[in-house]
């Protein structure tokens, strides 16, 4: 099966084509740019740069949130406009969950991936391998960094904190964690599309056009609606993506 | 520091650039490509998609073998002379040792990275990691898997084994290292540049001019010549670089 992962959920971009679990390409950035300008003649350079064409891929894998709203959105979007010109199968990852897979494999740890959310707050989540498969604990959610602290200190166990966000927040989480505390070097921080595309490989295909981002977390728009409409209980009134 | 990293000592090619121990940007193709026209455009973009000049660079990190004998030419011929001409730091790294990086920093356990040298033979080394640095424990060889599967088996230590190639000697190495052998996700397998250009970050620089590969094994060509000339002490004939 051929791959194409895309991921912009952040300042990071990374693109990668995968075959049969093997890498083909894969290439990512962690400067600040426009994803927008930039995400379209990377995908192109990648599928050229691995002999391949459009049409030969098999499947498009997606992060799909939480992360930087208009960061998710590119992806999500150039993903779905892929999977539904080019009938191809489309499946979105976790965001968070792509972060986690740079983790170790030690058996009995959690992981936890780690994206600022500002104002003390992050977006994180709870995974852990199981016969060498990452599966998610607890849903991806949006705290602050203090609460999960805590939180994951009365878990008393080996906690491995990864995302290139962690260290504004480091200081939050060491007096908890003390010597439970696991840290990846650099190198394993940074999101990448190869990973992102073996996880995509397990996982059954969604429906295209109803897919949309996950944010974990309502919009400042969204907010401020239910803030100002307490008895307002019509769900969503706009249609999100 | 801005940090230029290269990697042809195999099939893939990993080209990437760190600015203090942070991925700007990373490339790596794991396609049957020719390495030696697709390194310097390579080179190029990733220097140009890090915003950055060549002139920028302080320092110049390349896979410096063992590996295929044209494979890490290209990368050194390429890392010297831009070296050479643009006044830039050169450090070389064994290639087994970027490979070696990849592996988890589970203490005590040995780290054994593997390239495929044909006939059953491999290149392989021993790494660990010691106070989160890795270090190299016994000298980079070329070696029988059986010999090398029996000497590990020896040491009674989880070994985690690493390389694109692994899988043609893995039913050497499984019955004698059993439930001490450790394996990767197929995602943890290639050589990364950004591996690559962080243990060049702790490296002191190298002499630019007298710098040459190391093959950890004779030429077929010395070999061959060794066997001609038994009884001729007088070292290397010829230069190798």
């Amino acid at each position: 099966m051929r791959i194409l992962a895309m991921d912009t959920s952040n300042q990071s971009m990374s693109v990668a084509i995968i075959e049969n679990n093997q890498i083909l390409v894969e290439k990512t950035t962690n400067v600040k740019r426009n994803h927008s300008i930039q995400l379209m003649p990377t995908i192109e350079h990648v599928i050229e740069d691995a002999n391949l064409s459009i049409d030969s891929l098999d499947r498009i894998v997606v992060a799909k949130g939480p992360g930087s709203y208009t960061g998710v959105r590119i992806a999500v979007t150039v993903a779905k406009t892929l999977a539904w010109t080019k009938e191809i199968e489309l499946v979105g990852i976790s965001s968070l969950k792509v972060i986690a897979g740079n983790a170790q494999q030690i058996e009995g740890s959690l992981i936890v991936p780690v994206m600022d959310a500002r104002r003390g707050n992050i977006y994180t989540g709870l995974y852990t391998y199981k016969n060498q498969e990452l599966i998610e604990l607890e849903r991806d959610r949006h705290v602050s960094a203090k609460e999960w602290a805590q939180e994951l200190a009365s878990k008393h166990k080996i906690v491995q904190m990864i995302g290139t966000d962690l260290e504004k927040h480091l200081s939050i989480f060491k007096p908890y964690l003390k010597e439970n505390l696991l840290l990846l070097p650099s190198y394993q921080q940074l999101p990448r599309a190869s990973v992102l595309a073996m996880l995509g490989a397990q996982e059954e295909p969604t429906d295209i056009h109803t897919f949309v981002p996950e944010y974990a977390k309502l919009t400042e728009a969204e907010e401020n609606w239910k803030e100002a409409n307490p008895n307002d209980l019509g769900g969503r009134l706009i249609e999100k993506y």
